[in-house]
């Protein structure tokens, strides 16, 4: 497309500026990308889209911030694979409300977190979005590669596989949520490690190799439904159901007191959570929020190698329940009862993204 | 993302009941899609995204018409370096303005015409955008193969190569300044054979694939920045001049008539084009206008063989000019003299594309 603004031009040299990665035998700047897949191995694609206002408020998110977690989306979809990042295309439709400037600062700042695992920028696209649209929309696409017959997908888990997830599930929803709190948003309210946990969500590449290295995972997906929904699909794609245990969902101490926080304050006003700290929480923990960490699936014969290899990669597991040959999905709550998950995930958590 | 629309299901469902396509290990509904590449091929990776209101308006393009071409502007990015169509990512953000249906039109459409060139949907994305955005975004982004080492890029072109185009470039910007010419916009003013050249752009894969088993290819590029533009790119690329001949440049009866009809009216009312028909007509060829066709640098003793090969494809060549060892374009006018075209490409053609 004809460059409309001129200024886009800086943006495609940059392109050209970034490390060139391995196996690109041609780069930005031609009709399209030349790469060399390795013999033996899968390749493994994915895509996601950034919609500025619905996955990012401006207010909150920094242009860089926005094109880390872009970039950490992606990575997700192939951790969740478990295949190596190699090369990604990159595109924006930018309105005039955007700076070069900005735009090149979210294509660094997502190049560099694709770099930082393996994966170089050969190409994308820039297109100036109409007078009349105010928001950027930004896709990745991002190509890795496995082990030939070797990616995990959803549909592998057995009754009787360990249900675990890396990380602090509801982390990242708890954070935007006390962001969103009152007027304007800001992050002044919400303690660093929480924030963290949104702005530069830690990347399970790494773990996800090291577990594929060492076998015994049957099933895997990335959180992006939430755990109940995500979990929902995994049992779907495998023909199984699911326990799951509240006492063993993982909690850290800055999460509890966001659910303690949105409790005493914003939930009730606003309507859009559950009255009662313990009722949060587990909606924290259990609904959609944009954590990018895993829900696997993994043989119990397994389990003890699989959680000593996470723990040395830094990214400890979580037992948290169970697949089952019975169908449906059951919360186990912390008093022994337990109760059914909704079939198609838990409620939307209505945060604007 | 979770799927504030509900609706949206129904279009996952489209892409599951779509051609699963070969080599696809894991397809639509996975995290990631899991293809397997075949030794000894290169990888090649494109994407093009097409903003509603920029890249087509929905008075004169239907959903379906715009899945097509978007289609068609990634295949003609994969014919240009002489792969072939494998699998493809469909990302879509969609406005309130586009009901489910409409965007599984444009979905089945692009799909189907980037099936009929052997590429399958793997997978892809849907957004919601933001209440106060009511304009589509729509991403693909197309994977091929190619014989290791053989990718056409632009920089193989040498001086002494005949410069050959495909098709009648300008054919598709004559019949949208056409549409464009009164209001409403309307195609009912335009020829069917060139209407056609803009709504379903032929597609040049199996002439690329055609000439490149036939060797003497040296450069290629397809026409996005129009003919003066993408000739700029390559000469560029490949470090050398050209010599474009006026009279040489193909022209068919729908775009001469465009071009007188185009003169008498619209043109100097509006500013946009320039005057008398001769200038106008060679504005159409030279300037940006999406004909999606190939701009190809020739070894001269293999000239003759690609022009048959192209004849029996059903993509006729025309030889246009030459590279020169001398730097910069020059235009030789009918008359014979030769004047300089600009260097960064032909003044962008303000139609809204």
């Amino acid at each position: 497309m004809p460059d409309p603004r001129g200024e886009f031009a800086r943006i495609a040299a940059l392109l050209q500026r970034l490390p060139r990665g391995e196996r690109v035998v041609v780069g930005p700047g031609d009709d399209a990308a030349v790469l060399r897949p390795r013999p033996g191995r899968d390749l493994v694609a994915t895509t996601d889209t950034f919609v500025e206002g619905r996955h990012f408020l401006r207010e909150l998110v920094t242009p860089s911030e926005a094109g880390r977690r872009l970039a950490a989306a992606n990575l997700s979809d192939l951790a969740a694979m478990a295949a190596e990042p190699c090369w990604a295309l990159v595109s924006l439709a930018v309105p005039a409300t955007w700076s070069a400037a900005a735009c090149e600062t979210l294509e660094h700042a997502c190049a560099s977190a694709l770099a930082a695992e393996g994966a170089a920028v050969v190409g994308g696209n820039l297109s100036a979005m109409p007078a009349d649209v105010g928001r950027l929309v930004a896709t990745v696409t991002l190509l890795g590669e496995v082990e030939a017959e070797r990616a995990w997908t959803r549909g592998g888990g057995r009754a009787g596989d360990v249900l675990a997830v890396s990380g602090v599930p509801g982390s990242a929803a708890a954070a935007l949520a006390l962001a969103l709190w009152g007027a304007p948003p800001s992050w002044s309210r919400v303690p660093d490690e929480l924030r963290r946990t949104f702005l530069a969500p830690a990347c399970r590449v790494r773990l996800a190799r090291a577990l594929a290295a060492a076998g015994g995972v049957h099933a895997a997906i990335d959180l992006s439904d939430g755990l109940a929904g995500d979990l929902a699909h995994l049992c779907e794609a495998s023909g199984v159901g699911a326990r799951l245990d509240a006492a063993r969902l993982p909690i850290s101490e800055p999460l509890r007191a966001a659910a303690r926080a949105l409790s005493a304050h914003a939930g009730q006003e606003r309507g859009l959570l559950p009255a009662g700290e313990g009722a949060l929480l587990t909606h924290l923990q259990l609904a959609p929020g944009d954590d990018y960490e895993l829900l696997l699936a993994v043989d119990p014969a397994a389990w003890a190698r699989s959680a000593a290899e996470a723990e040395q990669a830094g990214a400890p597991l979580t037992a948290i329940g169970e697949l089952t040959a019975a169908p449906g999905l059951l919360l186990r709550e912390s008093g022994g009862a337990e109760r059914p998950l909704p079939a198609g995930g838990w409620d939307h958590f209505p945060t604007g993204n």
